[in-house]
């Protein structure tokens, strides 16, 4: 019988920790929509904010090199790369 | 140009803050998966404690409901629904 | 030159073919979506038939197994498990 | 009774509908995974296929403002937007 409930206090301990954390994390997940709502109301474009960070996770010259062989492929498929110049 | 810089200091703070969160939420989901790997270590099956906080999160009496009616298909269907009684 | 018109036919090629079969990927998808409005048209609970569909895929014993260890827990956890018989 | 049974044949028409249909998709994305292994071993980068595909589905426009305010960003970030000119 004691070694049921040592298993069952342990199994209780687990689920609980899982539980704060995922709260922890669904809190954190819900800051993060609000950051991005705050930028939307300065005008910023959300997708493309979310496009920055994604870029920023990436190594740079492999950002380089996978940029530059999407060039490649769309100009050999007849469709604009970059937009115009500013 | 006192506007632009506004602008890019302000996209810059937008960028970090957010980049800040996902770090935090990529540490609390990194927490998770030791909890699970530490429970597997200790015999517990890890693919039930996901579903057992899944359930968790459901409304008790909606998930009895949704449980009454799974049953019923796949009694149905000619399928065994609970387990034998241990 | 001949050397990247050949690669440039063969890009494509490719790309065309992906995109003949994602889109019958979408129409099949899309014919899914419909039977499940179907079902849901004649009564039946599309949430139910989803969780059906998914553990008819599953190896009979494997989910035997799992359906007990679950049984378990959510006991060991002081929770209901299986709704009580119709 | 008899409603019973019409309403169990109708179950299981709906869900042997769906399971063809999702055997169909299921044959169709290995196909897709196919053909981009093909092209892999053709020396074309898969994860730009992909990108140019995702590309061909968008707004040519739409395409061509948010790559604009991309590289605005990203240039006002002091980070390179496009690769340089081959």
């Amino acid at each position: 019988m004691a070694e049921d409930s040592v298993a069952q206090d342990q199994l209780k301990a687990f689920i609980e920790r899982i539980e704060r954390m995922e709260e922890e994390k669904a809190a954190i997940a819900a800051d993060i929509r609000e950051i991005y709502a705050e930028a939307k109301g300065n005008g910023f474009d959300t997708k493309v904010l979310r496009q920055v960070v994604k870029i920023r996770k990436q190594d740079h010259n492999e950002r380089m090199e996978q940029e530059a062989i999407l060039d490649l492929y769309l100009s050999a498929l007849g469709m604009q790369a970059a937009p115009p110049e500013l």
